[in-house]
């Protein structure tokens, strides 16, 4: 093998290793020495491949943001799934409905992974790089798709507000519905809880078009 | 001083020190060792008073609590806020924003404090005191309140739950806002965005009536 292809791999190797420590321990529990021992390199090999173990996570989280992307995707244009009413606000209702759902799931089936994306703080100066970026763009245009059926005459440049906003309020649900924060509540109440935020939100957004 | 004074001035001065070490450093960096010092006792005192130190965040905690529903209380019956529409429903909307802006800024303006109620996490087997729960409901009284305006007819124990999703919304906006895990924003635009999305809720909540 090339130098340059031993890189890779070891590269690789370690993101797998962080991959299956955030998996197991969560991302606290991440040590350069068990990923080193993992991927059958010195400590100080892992700096030949990478700045510093915040790549090795970010390469990890943009994964997650992958698979999530996998997921909403699937939820586009599928069998009307709660909106409730007819017509073209229904439909992205039902779509926001669904992707709010597909998130809930997406991290109540992989919660170390979706916790490490939030829990990950890159020290100061560091920004995230382009990749990292584009991928959490992507995501945000999925949702940015049905807010344009809902609100048509929102000025564009509100539209990635307006997404962002209603990613958190369902990150909130989700966040504090999985960390039992206030209380355990069962998987099928928080699926219940979102599916009727999100239709009251939808309906909402319909009722308050200018 | 009696005895029992003496450790009731002790328990006061511990927390007084734990919420001074948070505002500072935030909860993960809250040391046994500064505490005591700051309390002018020794180290092993401290569990002469509280069983360990998570009942000193615990007691700092329910004073943020008890903070927020102050502030809380202070936007019920303000004059309307952004509801928008007219009449007992849209008095209910605007409760619901001045609420969630009322949060919002007491978050912005007591950080840490704020975090340190959402970061602690009890050790395994030890359960919240009543006290600290009855104050949590309490604060979701408030939200309650305007929920049985805007939704008559929803059954009883399903108040506690929408209330709860109803919060968890509005804390995933302002959590992922102030942590500029999304990018930085401002806080006005987090304001109006709140404003935004709790308006399109009480609207859809109306149109979402049985």
């Amino acid at each position: 093998m090339k130098t340059t292809e031993r890189r890779q791999s070891l590269k690789e190797a370690l993101i797998a290793a962080a991959e299956r420590s955030i998996d197991a321990h969560g991302l606290s529990g991440m040590k350069a020495r068990e990923l080193a021992a993992e991927a059958g390199c010195a400590v100080g090999a892992i700096y030949n491949v990478v700045a510093d173990l915040d790549d090795l996570v970010l390469a990890v989280n943009v994964r997650t943001l992958t698979m999530l992307e996998a997921e909403l995707a699937a939820t586009v244009g599928a069998p009307s799934g709660g909106g409730g009413n007819s017509g073209a606000d229904g439909a992205a209702t039902a779509q926001l409905v669904r992707m709010a759902l597909g998130y809930l799931r997406f991290a109540a089936a992989n919660t170390q992974r979706w916790r490490a994306v939030f829990e990950h703080r890159l020290p100061d100066g560091k920004e995230l790089p382009g990749w990292y970026r584009d991928q959490q763009r992507r995501l945000f245009a999925f949702i940015e798709h049905p807010l344009r059926d809902l609100q048509p005459d929102l000025p564009p440049e509100q539209f990635g507000l307006l997404a962002r906003s209603l990613f958190s309020a369902v990150h909130g649900i989700v966040v504090l519905g999985l960390e039992e924060k206030l209380g355990a509540v069962s998987l099928a109440d928080l699926e219940e809880q979102t599916t009727a935020i999100l239709t009251a939100l939808g309906r909402g957004l319909v009722a308050s078009r200018p």
